[in-house]
């Protein structure tokens, strides 16, 4: 598969995932009887043309097991919702203060601080009731994806990760510190995606398994490819400001080791998530694809 | 039943409740990896020796029906979590700008703005996780849980209620803006749990409704009663300053109807909850009494 090939599929997914979101959180029973304000603040929120990786992901592992589409989609808005939550309240001026995301006003900007604390809030808290309502897949599958995303979206894994990454700002960072920070803080969630998809399918253990830490390398693969755009990327098509880590006196993986040594370091990373599907053959070729557009991509 | 008898009931409660999250914050497997500063916020944010009326109300309801204990104890965990989560991000500056609660400092006081927000995000996650994992109940009813906790708990529910009270600040409004307000904001999470309670002990679905009926009154005659004791309080006894409604330019009923009007409707409430619990003659005894304790009290 070429990459324009799997950029074009990719853009053909986030179009159709946009639009299930958008369908939620306009007619989803969950939302009904929400302010106007607070509805209109949540889809500022979500409805930002996202790349949607973790949706496709979590579509294509799914696939790969024959597992139920729908129940796939609906599992995956829960987590692009709560990856649209995680960076309203990242843009807060509290956190990393941004103004602009994807060119679009941040929440806080389009509407005030307030709201969008709690359209962040209020995205978080409709995850997992769509998670709860996946009808297709047995409420015992259900818990088991509801107690999963608690711990790898929450505490130990998502939050965690961005508490650690505020708490460094300006300090000097050791590589092992750098590192469990982007499991957590990105990883937790892009693995998370992948492990979700085994669940919903009814993967065995093993394949589980696999799933998860082919995840794994593809979220910290993301963080790096991301490090290493701010600091060797080309503005005009990244379509943000290169240099705000090192601006920011936040210490990248980048900085330390420098762009030969990040790249071999992608390059292993692309080999283990390669090796993770490397028993379903052809079939796996998309997730393979994923990898690498993830490690090499140039935005 | 004597109002000292029932307080003293509801303090030993808030006790054990207080004990049960302290463990929880500490050894749950959830928070197992969580990054000491956060846990030690989110603990902070929790652990607040509140009344834990919630969680009281919830493990009352299952009494009530015969259900299990302990199970009754691990949701009413996790509505705490939710209401301590929705404290912490109400106190934040860009909201109700509180530094302190019950003579504490407030999360982002005692940490700072970036910290309350991601410990207020880990609570909220971690409570969704806590209803998934109480082993003592099917799949089934914990997914009835969780879904009913993100509509109560979430858009159309509390998180709802908040956005309804931020914009109306220092705007008039009318009595069915400010009741609709109140029913979202804290009567949705006081219902929840006693919903949440009947379903938990596997009641039937008319018993349901009751025990959900029950704590929407209750929920709006604890708001009433805060309103009132904002107008004419005891600052002494209430622990927090008086008239800051009034100060903030916020509309409450206290103000359009004048005392006696209100104490007419908390009355009313009262009656309300006290038909939804007489079908169980002595048993709803402490439901009862409940509902006028939040109702009268002084503090």
């Amino acid at each position: 598969m070429k990459t324009g090939e799997f950029e074009a599929l990719l853009k053909t997914s986030a179009s159709a995932v946009g639009d299930f979101l958008d369908d939620t959180l306009s007619s989803n029973q969950l939302v009904a009887g929400t302010p106007h304000h607070l509805l209109n603040a949540m889809r500022h929120g979500v409805l930002n043309g996202g790349k949607r990786l973790r949706p496709f992901l979590l579509c294509e592992v799914v696939k790969l097991f024959d597992g139920n589409p729908k129940a796939a989609m609906q599992v995956a808005l829960a987590v692009e919702c709560i990856h649209s939550y995680s960076l309203v309240h990242d843009d807060l001026p509290a956190m990393d203060d941004d103004d602009l995301r994807r060119g679009k006003p941040t929440v806080h900007k389009a509407f005030d601080e307030a709201t969008a604390i709690l359209a962040g809030d209020a995205l978080l808290t409709l995850a997992f009731g769509l998670v709860a309502s996946v009808e297709a897949i047995s409420a015992e599958t259900r818990i088991k994806l509801i107690t999963l995303l608690s711990k790898k979206a929450g505490a130990p894994g998502m939050v965690g990760g961005q508490i650690l990454d505020m708490q460094a700002n300006g300090k000097p960072r050791s590589e092992i510190e750098i590192t469990r920070m982007q499991a957590m803080k990105t990883g937790a969630l892009i693995s998370y995606a992948c492990e979700a998809g085994a669940l919903v399918a009814g993967a065995s253990e093993e394949d589980r398994t696999r799933m998860r830490r082919y995840g794994e390398n593809v979220g910290i693969a993301f963080q790096l490819a991301d490090d290493l755009l701010d600091e060797t990327g080309d503005a005009a098509i990244v379509g943000k400001t290169i240099g705000k880590d090192r601006e920011q006196g936040k210490q990248t993986l980048a900085q330390i080791y420098g762009k030969r040594a990040l790249e071999d370091r992608l390059a292993a990373l692309v080999k283990g998530a390669e090796e993770m599907v490397e028993p379903f053959g052809e079939r796996g070729a998309i997730l393979v694809e994923a990898a690498r557009f993830v490690s090499y991509r140039k935005h």
